[in-house]
């Protein structure tokens, strides 16, 4: 059944929140964002998202301020997350690691490293060494024990060893 | 357009959650799970969901095991959060941050404080004052200063003063 747009009496900011974030494929999207895919071939091959669902995301985000459009190298039209979209990282890292927890039973399929002192993020979200809350600019993503993806786009072979978030993964 | 139950290609734990918590309405009704909503026609006169999505709703969360059918007082069905569903109170907090962050000029329209020191949770999720992560059966909620609501329903009732989360909130 169709949602409506607008929460008939919910104002809360969740209800606004999920006006923006609430598809499941735009969060798909968010996370590819923080592992730093910016174009729509590579989206759409690592999701296998259907183009034209992914045009309509990429354009609600952008005009909600979450991801900015910019030129990228070769004048590729790029995606960028905006400092709004940035703070959508505890929403990412805190579903990742339930999902982990719940639905990986050989362990996380893909850890978050604190680049400065090399500590894990735990499942609290805090960075296991220093015990902070770490940017995701401080963040690199690796597999972790529960990996078990084999892509052959860029995206994921990017992806198979250690990699700096928010840095740009590029296909050709 | 429909999004396949599972994702081509998606097997990462990000995925997964997306397909117990990836509706809008789910996010809702967890959310009114921790102010301590637990009863069906709670839910629809505090979110105004159609009954036959809540129906469907609700049984996917207790398929999932995020929420337990138990029986209340007066024999009413009642719904809890389970520990998996409790493990999902850092997205549900973190989702309401961001919107109150973006979509709240007038500042949060619910706060949250820990009620052992009385400190306000922080943007960052962790405590004011203590500067912990707090478990959400140690937080109240009560109104912040964006608050704009004045549903007559039971609920809404309920959450004009500080309401400890989890504890029951029942209409008659």
């Amino acid at each position: 059944m169709a949602l409506p747009k607008v929460y008939a009496g919910q104002r809360c900011s969740l209800s606004r929140t999920l006006e923006i974030v609430g598809e499941r494929w735009t969060l798909l999207i968010l996370r590819d964002a923080f592992f730093g895919v910016r174009r729509f071939g590579d989206f759409v091959a690592h999701l296998g998202v259907p183009r034209a669902v992914l045009t309509e995301r990429l354009e609600a985000l952008r005009d909600a301020d979450v991801l900015a459009e910019v030129r990228g190298t070769h004048g590729y039209r790029e995606y960028v997350l905006t400092d709004k979209g940035l703070g959508l990282w505890p929403v990412v890292r805190d579903l990742l690691s339930w999902g982990d927890e719940h639905y990986s039973p050989q362990g996380a399929r893909r850890v978050f490293q604190h680049v400065e002192d090399s500590g894990l993020l735990m499942p609290d979200g805090l960075c296991g060494v220093c015990r902070a809350l770490v940017d995701p600019s401080e963040l690199a993503v690796l597999p972790g024990p529960g990996y078990d993806e084999a892509g052959d786009d860029v995206v994921s072979q990017a992806l198979l060893g250690a990699h700096r978030l928010l840095e740009p993964v590029r296909g050709r």
